[in-house]
């Protein structure tokens, strides 16, 4: 037997159900296939202007590490980003700067947990907390959250009944990803209370904050944070908000003095985040307002456009979503996942077809998701309903060859 | 009593010797006060022209995801890189592209090490080992090294004398950082003949691969990996290389296959490296020949420079350090860490004083390396004469009030 030679906890960490298909949409593409790819969210949206300005008036030479908390000019910027959103009370030394919302994540959980304690998390959740929880020997229970309510939150005691001596916090992402949830006031509500109650964290990653449809108000946990100083964190992340995903910028913010001073050891232990993108970013306080307006009702008509086109697929089943840029999607098959790859590698309707993420990555329950797939809204509208129409013409196909 | 809202596991993070004295320095520069920094590897040489021009000359937009291995352009550079060192069975896929050298460290760490699995390290060894060490939960086991032989290796039986059940691997940085030096080819087969021995893996640092002096030549862990194929890796970080520390670009190389499917697999959890560093880094095969020759050349004359200065100066001991730009020295003092924070708070000398890193950091062992600092040589001739000066001046000082 030939012995495999890394680590048992390796091999625990689970592949990005987002990016595992990659392979076979480059093959597809080396064919002359054009992929339409709705499986990640990286948007299509320009960065704005002043942005890239910093790139092609540059003139910092060397490129020198950054400060470990996050260089002062993109601290700065941040600052005052969450004061015009009304939480004032937020000083620099409140923010940790972090190499995307991923390090965030990361970061929190090791922060907050020791080995094998618990993490409550509503699933369908971003997938690539497992990754992190494995990472960090922490144990995420997930709480099952259903299309038919459009993903919103059971009742406290079904929460209630998740806790265990070993629960450290409750991770939310707000507006969600993958289903496009936006919580309520009453819902965060009891989120806070069972954080009262039992003396838990709550982690509000809210890296669509500005993502909200049909006129909804994005409730913040930085709304709850001054009452529950030492028990709030906030993940964020500048990726989708300016179109930034390959900037690698994301934020810890906490009112926590002890959590702050453990996360900037750490993050002086990896030097810095980058400089340029810092830089970069840190303009954000000249991006027009009309910037956000725009993009946010081109995001809310993508969403019209392909939740009425998916609706009219027979057996498909959603709900409308209420924000971020996701939604998950119930399909006509047994086996999305197998459906997914199916469509990268052999099918393909007027020389395109689309790459979609199976969404049983983004449940930990065993079996559920299966015949669901996460979809980003990411490729303009024209694009949208070319890939609503390839998904329904794939489905029509892919039932004759494996039927239900 | 107070309870202390975080993770035990958060407070057992060190801090960084290296910058943890960062906010002295901040105050001793808003008193007027010029400092000069030696306490850090961020060289002041400049970048390479040819990538600075892919700033200026920026076109893409949005700035969106790289691929989770690595942007394409760069991975391609990099090959070409590792084969104009003589190691063309390098491919593409044994290359992993990590942000910054310091997350291939804690990638090597997670993949090979379960919980509590120990780590062989040469001490004094570069600080931030230990911050990944406590993050991956795995015990690095020093083994000293002393500067009256240059901080070369102990006897192979010394080193046995370390080895328990739980020994996973050695881990080496070559040339040394904080010592400058340049491990011999018999230290290397020795090292390679207890990994062969025990079954260890070997993890080579080898960020400062082109820095070593006097005629010396680097033996890099890429001449034995084809013999050790899945012991063997490669740690390695363009940050020095091409004075690029703010860029965040660092590799872990193998040619292990579990390995690199784990370590692929967990650096699409957190999606990818950045962008716009990546394009600028890829430009690293049109870098002209002379740019090395000249930077190693500088260098080398500050090794020079450095060394026979604080020779001069009455109780200070050092031996000539063989590459990187670092070099460890031991100090007429008591306490280092004192001393170095003296530096920031109560001295100058013409109105500047100097930054050193305690030495204590860089070692496990309680108590060793109180009396040492770490001084990196990154600024030029004329600085370092004067910081030298300074050094030579403030141990009078520091010595009348303070005496052994």
């Amino acid at each position: 037997m030939k012995k495999v030679f890394v680590s048992d906890r390796l091999l625990e960490i689970p592949d990005s159900p987002i990016r595992k298909l990659a392979p076979f949409a480059t093959a597809a593409q080396k064919q002359g296939i054009t992929v339409l790819k709705l499986n990640i969210g990286d948007p299509d949206i320009k960065t704005p202007q002043v942005m890239l300005d910093q790139l092609t008036h540059w003139v910092k030479n060397p490129i020198s590490y950054s400060a470990s908390q996050g260089q002062p000019e993109f601290l700065k910027a941040l600052e005052q980003y969450y004061h015009q959103l009304g939480f004032s009370y937020l000083k620099q030394n409140n923010i940790q700067i972090t190499t995307g919302g991923s390090e965030a994540i990361s970061l929190a959980l090791f922060s907050i947990c020791n080995p094998d304690d618990e993490v409550l998390v509503f699933e369908p959740f971003y997938a690539n907390y497992q990754s992190f929880s494995v990472q960090n020997h922490v144990h995420l229970v997930p709480i099952t959250t259903f299309g038919h309510n459009g993903f919103h939150l059971p009742p406290k005691k079904e929460i209630l009944s998740h806790l265990t001596s070993r629960t450290k916090a409750i991770l939310l992402c707000n507006p969600n990803n993958p289903t496009g949830t936006v919580f309520t006031k009453t819902e965060m509500d009891t989120i806070f209370s069972l954080a009262k109650e039992f003396n838990l964290f709550v982690i509000s990653d809210e890296v669509y904050r500005e993502f909200v449809y049909d006129g909804r108000k994005h409730i913040s946990i930085l709304e709850y944070m001054p009452k529950f100083p030492r028990q709030s964190i906030l993940l964020d992340s500048l990726s989708k908000r300016y179109s930034l995903c390959g900037a690698r910028l994301g934020t810890l913010v906490s009112l926590n003095p002890d959590l702050m001073t453990g996360v900037l050891r750490i993050a002086r232990g990896r030097l810095s985040s980058g400089l340029v993108d810092q830089l970069m970013a840190s303009k954000l306080t000249e991006v027009n307002e009309n910037y956000f307006t725009a993009i946010i009702n081109e995001y809310q008509t993508r969403r019209d456009v392909i939740f009425s086109g998916l609706s009219q697929i027979p057996g498909v089943y959603l709900t409308n979503p209420e924000g971020a840029f996701y939604l998950v999607v119930r399909l006509p098959v047994h086996d999305a996942e197998h459906f997914c790859k199916w469509l990268l590698t052999d099918f393909s309707y007027q020389d395109t077809t689309v790459m979609l993420a199976p969404a049983a990555g983004f449940y930990l329950t065993p079996d559920l998701g299966k015949n669901e797939v996460r979809i980003a809204y990411v490729i303009n509208q024209d694009d949208l309903k070319k890939a609503i129409l390839i998904i329904s013409q794939a489905l029509l196909k892919y039932q004759q060859l494996f039927p239900l």
